[in-house]
C-alpha cells in the first residue's frame, strides 16, 4: 500500500514524467489533499496549517495524555526520486491505518506531520515546513523571492495560508514524547552491510569551508620543476592528504566537491586553485579536531610549496543528537521482530534538526538502492519498507 | 638602440596602449615598414614576401659565398609584451648595422627574417611565416577565417601578398649556413642561475594529453569514506605522482594546467574528472619513457580505487635539436667575451622548428625578468641585451 501510495504522490508533479514538487506549488497542494482523505479515512482529523503542513491527529486512549510526532516531508528537489520525504509520511500513516482498523488506540495521541518544505529548493532555503512547527521560523525569510519573483508571502497566501498567523502554527503541546521519522537513508552503508533498516544516532554537523591556494603561473614549457609553485599541485596534496586523514577517523567524512584552477588551460602552470571542503561528523568535537587537523595540513602543504593559502569558514551547524531513550525503543523493536540493529549517524540533514529544538528525536533510515537520492533512479525494496512499518508499529507499541 | 627600437615597435599596435600585434594586420604592416628602413640604413637589400615576412640580405664580401639566416618575428599575442620576437629581429640587425658601420662585409651572406606569423592567433595557426620560408605551408590554411570572418587568403592579399605565389617563397638557397634566432627566455631559469644569456640545446618535444578519472558521484554527507569512488581524490593522486616523478627526471616538465570536476558542488563526491597532462623534453625517448610511466602510474591508482580511465593523445611533437656546430660556435662566443656558458632546452616553441626543416639551427636564450612572458610585464635589461649582442656579433665572426 504505501508503494502504490508514494507512487500516486509521485504522479502530482509541476513537470510530467518527473517528480518535482517544490513547496506551495499545486502539485503540493494535489499530494497535500490525496494524503488528507487517506488520513481521514484512517481515523485521524486533518488540519493544514499556515506553512501549508499537513498535520493528522490521531486521539489517544485517554483523556489528557501525551503526544507523540511522526512524519517527514510532501515536497521534493527538481526530478526527484518518489522516496525521499513521502515514505516517512505514509510509513507514519500505515502504522496509524493499521491501528484504526483493529478499532485501536494508544495511551498517547499520535500526530502525522507532512511537512509543506524541506528541500527548501523554491526560496533556496531549508526546513521551512518544521522551522514553523519547532516555533523558529524567521519572518525575514517570507521577503524571499522564487525564480519568477513571487515573494514566499505571496506564496504561502496562494496556497490558502495566512503569513502573519504563522508564530500561532508552532507547536504548544508541552507535553510532547517526542518526533520519530522513517526516512530513505539516501546512502550506501545499510545496503553494504546488508541490513533493511537501521536506526539513527544523530545528524551530523557539518562545516564547510572555501579554501584558496594561491602560487605563481607560468609557462608548462619553459618553467622547470624545481622553480613552480603549482597551486594545484599543492591542493592536489591537500585532496591526498584530507581523503587518507578522513578513512582513518571513524565517522569523519571530507569531502572536495569543488575545485576550480585558473587560468585553467593545459599550457600554463596553475596560479591559483580554489576548492570546498565540506566536514561532517557526528561528534561536534571530532569535527572540531579534525578540521584544525586538516587546516594545519593545508597550512603546512603551503609553506613548503611556497604557495599561499586561505582558508574561510562558508557555513557550519552542529550535530543533532537523536534521543538515547527513544533510539532505545527503535533497537528494541527492531531486535524483538528479529532484525540485527545497526546504527549509523545521517549525514544529510533532515527536519529533525529544527524538531530537535522542540522534543526528542529520533530516526529510522530505510535501505536505498547504490544509496542513490534525489535523481529518478532513488529505489527501496518493498520487503525493507514492510520491515520498516513493523518496527514503527512495534515502537508504537513498546512507548504505550 | 636595440631597447628604443623594441619601443617604436610595441607602439604600432591593434589597440592603444596595449601591445596587440597580429599578422596581417595594419599595425604589422607598420611595425615592418618602420623595420625595413632601419634595414636599409644598414645596408641591406629589402624585400617582402608573399606571406608578409620582411627579408633584409646583406651580401658577403664575394660572390657565390654561403648565407646565414637570422632573425625571429614580428607578430604578437594579445596584450603582449614588447620583447618577445622583435627583441630577435633587431639583435640581428644590430649585427648588421654594426658590420655596416665599419664598412665591413663577412665571407658569407647574412638575410635578417622578420617572421609576419609566429603566434598564431589570428588563425589558430603556428609558424605561418616561417612555413612559407622553410616551404612547408599548407594551402589548406588559406581557407581558415578570422574572428570577423576574414579568410586567410583575404588577409594575404590585403596585406600586398599574392596566396598563389607562396611556394615560390621558399627559401631555395641550398648552400645555406644555418639559422640563428635571439629570443627572450620567457622562462626563469637563466634569472635563477644568474646568467644574462644562454645556449638552447633542443626545441623541446611535447605531448599533450586529456585524461578522464570516472568514479561515482555521490552525496557527501552520507556516503562514508571506505564506500567512495571519489574521481577527485584518483586525480589528486596522479597529479601529485606525476609532479613527484617529473622533478626526479632532469629536464622533464609535466603540467597539469587544467582539471574539471563534475558536478563540481560542495556537497557532492566528485564522480568525474577530465585533465590536461602536459610532458615535454628535450630528448624524445626520455618523453615516451616518462609518458609510459605517468600512463601506468594513472591505471594502477584507477585500478586501486575502483575508478575507470581514459587517456587520449590530444596533440604530439617531436624534440628539434639545435645543430652541434653552430651551438658550439654561440658557446665560444659566450665564453671568449668572458661570461658563463649556460645551456638549457626550449620549453616553448620557436621559428626554428619550421627552419630546423631547411637548415641546421642555434638560439641564444636572453634573461628576461621572472620568467613573464606574453604579457605586458615582459622585461628584459638593456646589459643583457647588450650581450646577446655581442655574442651573436662574435658568434659571425667566429662563422666567418
Amino acid at each position: 500500500m504505501v508503494m502504490e501510495r508514494c507512487d500516486v504522490l509521485a504522479g502530482f508533479s509541476e513537470e510530467p514524467g518527473h517528480v518535482t514538487r517544490r513547496f506551495a506549488t499545486p502539485a503540493l497542494r494535489l499530494a497535500s489533499d490525496a494524503l488528507a482523505e487517506w488520513m481521514r479515512a484512517a481515523g485521524m482529523d486533518v488540519r493544514r496549517d499556515n506553512i501549508g503542513n499537513l498535520i493528522g491527529r490521531y486521539e489517544a486512549n485517554r483523556p489528557g495524555a501525551r503526544t507523540l510526532l511522526l512524519g517527514s516531508h510532501l515536497d521534493s528537489v527538481r526530478d526527484a526520486g518518489r522516496y525521499d520525504g513521502p515514505l516517512g509520511v505514509l510509513a507514519a500513516l500505515a502504522c496509524v491505518e493499521r491501528l484504526h482498523e483493529h478499532g485501536r488506540r494508544l495511551p498517547f495521541a499520535i500526530e502525522v506531520l507532512a511537512f509543506a518544505d524541506e528541500e527548501g529548493v523554491r526560496y533556496r532555503t531549508a526546513y521551512l515546513g518544521s522551522q514553523v512547527v519547532a516555533g523558529c521560523f524567521d519572518l525575514a525569510q517570507l521577503a524571499l523571492a522564487d525564480a519568477d519573483g513571487v515573494t514566499m508571502d505571496e506564496a504561502i497566501r496562494a496556497f490558502g495560508g495566512d503569513p502573519s498567523n504563522l508564530a500561532g502554527d508552532a507547536c504548544s503541546d508541552d507535553d510532547l514524547l517526542g518526533y520519530c521519522e522513517v526516512h530513505i537513508e539516501q546512502g550506501p552503508v545499510l545496503e553494504a552491510r546488508g541490513y533493511p533498516v537501521g536506526v539513527v544516532t544523530a545528524i551530523a554537523g557539518q562545516s564547510r569551508f572555501a579554501i584558496t591556494f594561491t602560487g605563481v603561473a607560468g609557462h608548462a614549457g619553459t618553467v622547470p620543476m624545481e622553480l613552480r609553485h603549482d597551486a594545484l599541485v599543492a591542493a592536489a596534496e591537500f585532496i591526498g592528504w584530507a581523503n587518507t586523514y578522513a578513512r582513518r577517523e571513524p565517522g569523519l567524512v571530507a569531502t572536495i566537491g569543488q575545485i576550480d584552477a585558473y587560468p585553467n588551460v593545459s599550457n600554463v602552470i596553475p596560479g591559483r586553485v580554489t576548492m570546498s571542503l565540506d566536514v561532517r561528523h557526528q561528534d561536534d568535537e571530532q569535527r572540531f579536531r579534525a578540521i584544525e587537523r586538516l587546516h594545519a595540513c593545508a597550512a603546512k602543504i603551503a609553506a613548503v610549496s611556497g604557495i599561499e593559502v586561505e582558508w574561510d569558514l562558508v557555513q557550519e551547524h552542529h550535530s543533532v543528537p537523536c534521543s538515547a531513550e527513544l533510539t532505545q525503543r527503535l533497537m528494541q523493536a527492531i531486535a524483538s521482530l528479529g532484525h540485527s540493529v545497526w546504527e549509523l549517524p545521517s549525514g544529510a540533514g533532515h527536519d529533525g534538526v529544527m524538531l530537535s529544538r522542540l522534543t526528542p528525536i529520533a530516526m529510522l533510515f530505510v535501505r536505498c538502492k547504490s544509496g542513490i537520492s534525489h535523481n529518478p533512479a532513488e529505489a527501496v525494496a518493498e520487503e525493507d519498507v514492510a520491515v520498516a512499518i513493523e518496527v514503527l508499529g512495534h515502537f508504537l507499541e513498546l512507548l504505550g
